[in-house]
């Protein structure tokens, strides 16, 4: 039993961690005033320092360190990685920097475990390169998610082209001026076995027949310039070759995707819980009431300490649900990886609500705290909500007692 | 003991009821629909059918209900008057449209009680007529305000003058096109006792040397075409008459404010608690997911219950604040009212939260739950948060074991 | 709306703060000196001291409170017997004191509402004038309770007699030497409807056939010289007269008995809930640590408040509970009663743990609070657990959502 | 970083196992037959079956397992006893049976690290040969010692003797008829520094003016043969070789006991969670209700899955600290060992009162719950109350920000 990291992660920490505080915090001001805000997305633009700061970041070795294929990308393990993800969660901007923000690390995982040598030519490279970005289109506005079997987008085989119908929600990055392609996931025959009849199809954002409805505001926010985008899909005609590992797997694919994606969920959660952490000690410390600091004041050191008791409680379940996917495998992590993805977010809105409280009127109208405590909101539905989680827990839990 | 309503209470709650339910709720998206967004306050304009509801409203005599002056206003207690108040949570427009929006509530009835005839006349008059809104200058954004005596902001008398400096944020409505006044508080004389150190004094919001320095976001929203101010006052000179009350009164009127309009807020976000609770059911009843309604998965009707307990729990505590308040004033409902602020908007926030959750992807886009939650997180702080209130309630009770 | 006790509640509040305080708690001590601690129960006596006090009570005219009836009892309704149960709630000797003690009073309601003459003169007269005592006989052992159609023992018509058979468990007061005869609960016929097929019959306690089986400890305590009994019924045969209310009638009694008995456990709940508070008070104003009271250190004030909040709450629900079922009946109070029967037990869980909590060492010591904890996790279990409640509550609630 | 146990622990943990469940539980009725309940403490006798049973277990070499010592014992660190211990927590006589109870564990450590030759012979030689058993008397009744500055009792150096005087409490084991000795902490010189002036000294229980007052119940129970003392120590004359370690040096032997005290207190108590967490399991599964398993209603899964990623996260926060005192002592551990002192008796309390709430009536009747929940209820206190942890906690926090 060893809890420290190896020396290789402990190497991409330092790096990572200095790479964040020296040139990705201090350029978020920057990127702030680089932002053209609009309720229409076709206004969006990429703030020029973001791609200033990809070019750094490639250039320092600090890029595509989710991807475990060492030629691709860093070549980590989960466990190895875990501790980055953390610190990425340090800057909203972080994430994209080191090209590991969601969906497109998915994405890429999906592409280079189950695509063509045709489809990472045309799709993985220049995502691997940060030249584009993309979307994943699964959930639907009008039926329950939370359970797969509600799906009722089609993508069905006619002649040699998959024709894509339906609609999607909460596809974010769609609204990203660079986003590609989606990777849409629909019906191919209904009435195959439950776990084989859908597939998940390469669709490019301009294919005739996508069109994108509106962003998806979340507590109000766009999130531009990516947004998360209601999208129709109207007879969209591919050819066949745009699916992905071949009709029926997409229900295999998506499994595939989960764990380690979770794990960057969560782990990023913790590095903004530690920035609600710092913030609240820091104001805890330094603002003045009945003549003491907030800190000496009624029950706030409980809340500190209840606030570094849950985040490193959630982070070292994490790192284990990290373990378990290396050693053992989806599995072996299946109950850890729905644990964690009900612990993390729930921390999150916990120690972010916390340090709110201790800011007073200044911590409704932080911006990064708003931005933790929507995104810790968001966290406990996307992925599957806290009750999808407890059930499948629960249900592991059970089976040995039948 | 007698738990229901009086007859006169009953008559106005079927009538605001209705009024609300059949022209104000039908009208959100009229308003909507003419709200100009805009970052810049100054851009802020008045949707055309706020006016007239307004209108409409007066005519029914639905007009200034907040106010115990039977000539004035509707001559309601607080009893009855609270009914009202949580109907007015249904909709983020109906404060406004019944004339009985804070902060202008409370400015009304400090005048109505403290003003001199002349300041009535000038200031009373048009808010009660609805004319002009106002604000209220209180907070300060450098000191805690949950501690009174931090207050820095100070009115000085020099000659017949009273010369006003200093900074204050959260002055809501002083965006507002239409605000007229603020009432500003600050301190007069340093050396005199705790509580008589303190004046108030009306400043209209063009004199001179008054400066909206920002509108302040609340969770990044900026409530338009109302707006919550951060207000430099820059040797702002006025007639000492201007001052409410006369000078070193400024605590002794804080307190009178307090108690009628905490179980305002309160009844409000018991109001808005029963929207965010439909809104639950009506998702909960109608969404199908693993083949059954939401209501009927796992622990969906625990939530609910839970919901509705703690609405109605809430409920009963503020009735109980209001009638102490009626019966033994501020004194004997000191408790009684701490008690309520720290359990109405927690209330609000677990209510709204679980709403969220079972609306899964929608809970976090919908508007009217985004606003709800940042409502109630917002009132766990304003009007002084719950650490504060609870020191109160535990002070009233020690007091008995000295 | 008037949240006052009436005139003539008040005057029995009075009297009975006073019987409780000056008469009951200082004779708690005689009490347990008198008390004979044995593991068979057929060893326990009464302490002669509770005779003594119901003589004395009785005298004084405090004697069967509970009772609505005017001539053999107070003629209390819900509201104005409610703060006198909470009174009872300070001394674990007082509910017998004043002959208003549960399951006697439940039966006698039973007996008084349901009982024929010659019922109510051999069960009903010496239970009201306090010379015996009774049990309810309705949860088994190897079934769910809380689903009552679960229920296995019969009391089957054969010809002018009825015959008991099955086991039973939590018969409380069956071990007490005065108990006459149990109210005992089953099924008459297993093909009538869900609510027409089960019986109450009167049974002695020392019929042929009704054997007790052992005492049912309570986390390790036996409540002697009461008890809570685990009681076979072997072929007891007793004439039909002995059925209350006549066959299939056992449904609709249960159902009259719940509402007002759930009314005194939630009231007696928040008596015991004052002792625990006015215990934490006392300790945290007299304990010192790192040089200050308790109650000025951490969160103990929030700790104190938030245990205030929770006893005033659960008492204004309580009361409201009562108003309505007695203005409104069972059908308009059903959700209310529910609500408290989760919200007061709750209640008193949390502050007798808080008191514990302050109390350090000590608190785990201490019989009372023992006791009270006791008392709390068992009513949240008894007379149906949170989660039935909370069932309850929904089912009500989403039933306009069709 | 390997979250797997070492190669040798594994072994372990496999015997550990084993006889756990073949032995020691098969015993516990055996044992429950044997014991002589009493209220007199004089009366108390050991029940044949431990002895046996401990016999066998260091025939098996499964004994002394906590001691760091390979040659007087298992020579396991932390890490590789945490296991073990939790999985003694799976039986009341499993710490017993393997020599592994406290607070044996923590006076023997006591004098193997600091006491002197002579001591050890006398003292620790008998202890590790499970011949008698110990007691620690640190606790006081009359003041609080959570803050250990409020000490009053006294050990002072007379000539070439050591004076004890000063009541103790919730001195555990006192009662057992084996008990040979107990460690006294007291105050040696009022003046020396904070650290500096307490001493430990080796009393034995039958020295003159050692007075055994009572024996403290929790919650109603005396925890027979082994008790919860109350002792008075009247001018108690001992040679001055029977302070350990030289005078002065209590507060530092104090400390060290701490670390390793509260990981073993933490794993036992997660071992005790996992027998909670196993019947809440069996009973969901087997109990019908409503025509269902009780873990298919409601929210009884959601419940099921919380206690499992409570007990989850508990573990690994606790063995976390225990690699932490491993490798970087105590000072390293600090915040770590505060923390699981509150999480784990937490989690501890709430497994076990959902195991209780899922078996209804047999929940508070059950022995074992009913145990789980006494022992969870007093290790939020024994050993420093939740709110002296969380103070550690926080001040290590705030540490970083002055």
């Amino acid at each position: 039993m060893d809890f420290e990291h190896s020396a290789r992660a402990r190497d991409y920490i330092d790096r990572v961690s200095r790479f964040v505080r020296e040139r990705i915090v201090p350029s978020e001001e920057v990127y702030a005033s680089q932002l053209v805000g609009s309720q229409d997305y076709r206004k969006w633009r990429i703030p020029p320092v973001i791609e200033e700061l990809k070019a750094e970041a490639k250039a320092a070795g600090l890029w595509n360190l989710f991807l475990p294929d060492p030629e691709l990308g860093a070549g980590l393990d989960n466990r190895d990685y875990a501790p980055l993800a953390e610190l990425m969660g340090h800057s909203p901007l972080a994430p994209e920097v080191f090209n590991c923000n969601a969906p497109d690390t998915g994405n890429a995982e999906v592409l280079h475990q189950f695509g063509s040598e045709a489809q990472k030519e045309r799709w993985l490279k220049p995502l691997l390169d940060g030249e584009i970005r993309s979307g994943f289109a699964m959930t639907e506005p009008d039926v329950a998610s939370s359970d797969a079997t509600n799906m009722e987008a089609t993508c069905k085989l006619v002649g040699d082209e998959v024709v894509v119908d339906g609609r999607k929600w909460w596809t974010s990055g769609a609204g990203d001026p660079r986003c590609g392609f989606l990777i849409f996931m629909g019906v191919t025959s209904a009435d195959a076995g439950r776990h084989e009849r859908h597939s998940m199809v390469l669709v490019p954002l301009d294919a005739p027949g996508v069109k994108i409805e509106r962003m998806v505001p979340v507590f109000g926010n766009l999130d531009e310039p990516h947004g998360h985008a209601e999208i129709s899909f109207d007879n969209v005609r591919l050819p066949a070759d745009h699916i992905i590992g071949g009709p029926g797997r997409g229900f295999e694919i998506a499994q595939g995707r989960l764990g380690p994606g979770r794990i960057h969920h969560c782990m990023r959660a913790i590095g903004m819980a530690e920035v609600a952490f710092e913030r609240m000690c820091r104001r805890a410390t330094s603002r003045i009431a009945f003549g003491k600091p907030l800190a000496n004041l009624g029950g706030n050191r409980a809340v500190i300490a209840e606030s570094r008791m849950a985040i490193d409680a959630a982070r070292l379940v994490t790192l284990n649900a990290a373990y378990l996917l290396d050693v053992h495998g989806l599995a072996g992590a299946l109950s850890a990886v729905s644990q964690i993805k009900i612990i993390a977010p729930r921390m999150l809105q916990q120690v972010t609500d916390a340090a709110i409280q201790i800011h007073g009127g200044q911590g409704v109208a932080d911006e990064t705290l708003a931005r933790l405590m929507a995104t810790a909101r968001v966290l406990r539905i996307a992925d599957g909500p806290d009750e999808v989680h407890q059930g499948v827990v629960a249900r592991i839990e059970l089976a040995a007692y039948k």
